[in-house]
């Protein structure tokens, strides 16, 4: 297979997401967020988790791999970022528009990268931008330019703050209902086929943990103040694994981070970058 | 406060929900189902939970608690029976119609009972009825007559099955994104008003996990085969705490169960009856 560059440029949606305080709650809840942090979870008083915008933007996803003719099932989520322009309101419409801004080639044996960027407007106005790239791991080798790799440096120290947490067994089931229907993180079969053992966590859904940890850290019971996340899926993780989020401050209103298994063993998500008004 | 006895005989509804298979996905995680019973979690050859039911009679309650005048901060349901026409489908529309059959007195320290039932159907055929309790802490005492008192005799032997589970400490507020979102199961506040440390379980949803019990015992795989469930809630739950369904069978096709704390302790569910297809 070989992804189709003439893709590059094509511009999708609009896409019109309405949603509730319920929407909020059920994207919460599938993020592991419970009791000790009712905020998110109780329409009283509600705030809502900023990642809580990627699930405007997952038609994005599907239509950016249908259009660059991507193998699905060998697709899996590589890199994304977050930029808010102000808070999200606890209920509302989103309309989102997106454009795909790259397809590259990683080699035979890796695969190759989709990127795309979309702006998400609520009641007329700008809310929040979202880049991401798709990894597709069997669409390499198809002749296109090479895949531009700008990691952060994190510093030669141990972090700041370890945060601990452990989604569910079921977490994928849950968190699938807020709009990313994916086989992927349901379907046994289709998880094998894809060369797991059995279905694995949405990656976002940890970024959603993540965004949890980094909020409960840094900007304590203020979401609003958030201003960007980003990071990169680095290996996939098995729902019921314990998880640890590692956090560096490196500046006011700014940090670093990564998550790891709690047990050991390589991090599942890397150069995470996590901006806030300080 | 005293009910309303002339709320008796009054016709509530008719109640219409629109459901999906993303509903009865949502309820069956909300009363504990995941991976290994994936036939309640997956559009793909989705099964409904008998007991996703309930959801259709929400409003019932807390239209014939108001009806009744009962005082909402000492409410809790008593008694709840669900016989079934056939199958829930796993999506459309469910049209209820309900009346008020009793309010009864317990005596000014105990309380007082309102009674309701109701019949649902589903595109123009009866699908079930619903018969419940209301069990009214605050309004006992206000001259009404007696409840009436029907409990099932169980066996004097150990239980055929005992099945544990682990409800999560933010189960209801997952549960009650499917409808109940009475403030006792999850407003510290209003519970700490209504005699609580925290927030309860919704007894419906204890129920719940004792119906995936029931089912998974006794007629493995095949929810369709459920025509009666029916119980008492006689103890209020704390989200976390591990509980055990213990059943016994008692003819073909029949059996008797309650669901008591795994750790120990008074029943928090009693006079439980099952009936299936055999």
């Amino acid at each position: 297979m070989a992804l189709d560059a003439t893709a590059v440029g094509k511009p999708l949606g609009p896409y019109v997401k309405e949603y509730d305080w319920k929407d909020a709650v059920l994207y919460a809840l599938g993020v592991g967020a419970g009791f000790s942090e009712l905020e998110y979870c109780y329409e009283k008083n509600l705030k809502v988790i900023p990642t809580f915008g990627v699930t405007a933007v997952f038609d994005v996803f599907f239509h950016a791999a249908a259009a660059a003719k991507a193998n699905l099932t060998g697709l899996l989520h590589g890199e994304q970022e977050l930029v808010f322009h102000r808070p999200i309101p606890v209920s509302g419409t989103l309309t989102t528009e997106a454009r795909i801004t790259g397809c590259y080639d990683k080699g035979v044996k890796t695969g190759a990268l989709v990127t795309a960027e979309s702006w998400t407007h609520h009641s007329g106005a700008p809310l929040f931008t979202s880049t991401f790239t798709l990894f597709s791991r069997l669409d390499g080798g198809f002749g296109g330019p090479a895949a531009p790799n700008q990691r952060p440096t994190f510093p030669d120290r141990p972090p700041d703050a370890a945060i601990d947490d452990r989604p569910a067994p079921n977490q994928p089931l849950l968190y699938r209902l807020s709009g990313d229907l994916f086989a992927l993180h349901a379907d046994p079969e289709f998880a094998r086929a894809s060369g797991f053992e059995r279905p694995i966590m949405h990656g976002l859904c940890t970024l959603g943990y993540a965004c949890r940890a980094l909020v409960a850290h840094l900007t304590p019971g203020e979401p609003e103040r958030v201003r960007r996340i980003a990071c990169r899926f680095a290996k996939p993780l098995y729902p019921g694994t314990p998880i640890r989020t590692l956090i560096w401050r490196i500046r006011p209103g700014a940090a670093l981070w990564k998550t790891v298994p709690a047990d050991g063993g390589q991090a599942v998500i890397t150069g995470g970058v996590f901006e806030y008004t300080a």
